[in-house]
């Protein structure tokens, strides 16, 4: 498959998920497998990731699973390349500042991306929309079976699953959702929520993993711990403390509504115009700006197929994936331009919003001064 | 004439003018005028002053150029609605705070006004749209000589007319004209223009007159003296630095137009899109969007009709207006969410201003990346 043709497909996690899909964006499982016998990737020299390389290659790209892949020596895509596969989150930053001796492996639709000789040899991950961990496992776990019967994985019966970090050593699990939670930001509640799910092991990062910031109110929360308990108790756990901060973000949403339903007009509605008619528009303003529109659709101010436009606008917007679509380097300020343009001729497409009418009879917003 | 019928009348100046109509916005004479024994307004008692009311306000009513005119002693207008003829620049805030033995008389068309006891028995103000300072001052010139022949004018053969203040003495001539100068503003050269016009003897001030903001990018030219010349050298001299002025700021627009034309853009569709979807509306920064707007509208990105309604929003969404409007006092919050509603309301008849194909091929904005 041509990078390009992969780059066109939209990613099947980019339609809304069928559960919590209005504030749970995806839900990814990950796991790190490593192969007895051949050096740890960052322990090993370049021949020897080379040979791991050619052994495993060959066994990924054969799953059913992901059908005819696009497969990839990291040496045969340029740094934007890279790069626009970092935005999609198909790949780690790590995996992409890598060249020779590591490669990614990936279905067309995107929803199954397997990192060779990432910190471990094998990084696959599961990633679909809404709430979904456990369907998640369930493709990960089948993959991991079948690539069982051809590699044989360093396994320690006490430890489990070695990996070259010990944080990841036993189940080789990671299970996050990306979560969308503008209520309680704007409520000012999110901190609240991140120290109290800090506090029961799990960990709050922002849009691209850890020590990245929380852009467009876009949070990741995964468990820390891989050792000592089983996938699906790991998951369970996860999966709970997501459906509660799902709850929280629900209640605030009502809030706002209910209390500050003007602000919150007078937020979206700025948001949206901004958007439509802006003519230099940076990342970060256009990421926090698209989810206050989200917020507009999931509270029904927009029609719902808006979604889906947002989310790959979401996606086309970024800096790689603008430079790959202009065929050259930009600086920033042309990207701002160009971001801002893709942006409004893809919102000159929809309906204009009708906020008050959209909140009916019920939410009086604005006040309907003509009356008065 | 009721007050309603009178607010309800779009004003003659709310027209754009022949004459540079693009930056001078009205341009404005008003003359002081006192009778021969009778005390000025602030030294006489109520009684006096209802006095010299009783002998002025037949007369001034009388005058042919006013048609049916709007005619009332201040004590039968409320607060609000004196506020309201100030928004206007019918009368001032000094005679708004003004009650018994003071009166307003103006045409159904709001070009000329005439205020009884201001500071002065007699205040008149001509106003017209565009720079029109001489044919402002005909008007006035000609109700002067008229007003002469029912009154006696207290006047001194060495000093001219006789005013309550000595800064109004001689002729007690105030020539002005408002200016609207976004590029000047927006080139950061508007300070250096005030700055040179100070020197010159003559006033530069904001939206409001003396002591106020320069909000909306409007700011007011004036004369300083009144004593020593004659009126039309007063004028042909103030519209000698106007004409300057507004050649600076056409050539900041062309500049702006040329070298900055990304931020024009961008900060025009951004003020359009904010005035078109925001649900709540402060009063500053509406006369600061509707500036940008109006910029818009003179470079050809608007129709040129848009114009006019720029012009009238300017004066309905004034505090006064809005509270009329309502017919109840409304406090800030309110006022900012009924603003927002009639500027949708307002802009939602208009056509989307389509930025990009206003500048047609000369200019290039936005870049149009698709062929990249």
């Amino acid at each position: 498959m041509r990078f390009d043709t992969l780059l066109e497909s939209p990613a099947d996690w980019m339609h809304r998920g069928q559960s919590h899909g209005d504030i749970v964006v995806t839900s990814r499982i990950r796991l790190a497998r490593n192969l007895v016998g051949h050096s740890f990737p960052g322990w090993g020299r370049k021949q020897e990731n080379e040979a791991t390389l050619r052994v495993v290659q060959p066994v990924v790209e054969s799953l059913p699973q992901l059908g005819e892949p696009f497969s990839r020596h990291l040496n045969k895509l340029t740094a934007i390349q890279k790069q626009a596969l970092v935005e999609r989150h198909l790949i780690s930053r790590e995996h992409a500042a890598r060249a020779a001796g590591s490669a990614a492996v990936m279905n067309r639709a995107q929803t199954i991306s397997i990192m060779i000789n990432e910190e471990d040899h094998l990084r696959m991950q599961s990633i679909q929309p809404g709430l979904a961990l456990r369907e998640s496992f369930e493709v990960l776990d089948e993959i991991d079976t079948q690539l069982e019967q051809a590699l044989e994985f360093a396994f320690d019966r006490q430890l489990g699953f070695l990996t070259a970090c010990p944080t990841n050593l036993g189940t080789g699990l990671r299970a996050s959702a990306m979560l969308h939670l503008p209520a309680l930001m704007l409520s000012d509640q999110v901190n609240q929520v991140i120290q109290a799910v800090n506090k029961i092991g799990l960990a709050v990062r922002g849009l691209y993993g850890e020590g990245t910031e929380a852009l467009g109110n876009l949070f990741q929360v995964s468990n820390q711990t891989t050792l000592g308990d089983k996938e699906v108790e790991i998951i369970a756990r996860l999966q709970k403390v997501i459906e509660q901060i799902v709850n929280h973000e629900k209640n605030a949403r009502q809030k706002l509504l209910s209390d500050n339903t003007t602000t919150l007009c007078d937020q979206i509605g700025r948001a949206f115009a901004l958007l439509r008619h802006a003519h230099v528009m940076p990342s970060k303003e256009a990421l926090n700006l698209i989810s206050m529109v989200r917020l507009g659709v999931d509270l029904g101010f927009f029609p719902s197929e808006f979604a889906v436009t947002l989310e790959s606008l979401l996606m086309e917007i970024q800096p790689a994936h603008l430079q790959i679509r202009a065929d050259r380097k930009l600086p920033t300020s042309e990207r701002d331009e160009m971001r801002s343009q893709i942006i409004r001729d893809r919102l000159k497409c929809l309906p204009e919003p009708d906020i008050s009418k959209a909140l009916g009879g019920l939410h009086n917003c604005p006040p309907n001064n003509d009356d008065a």
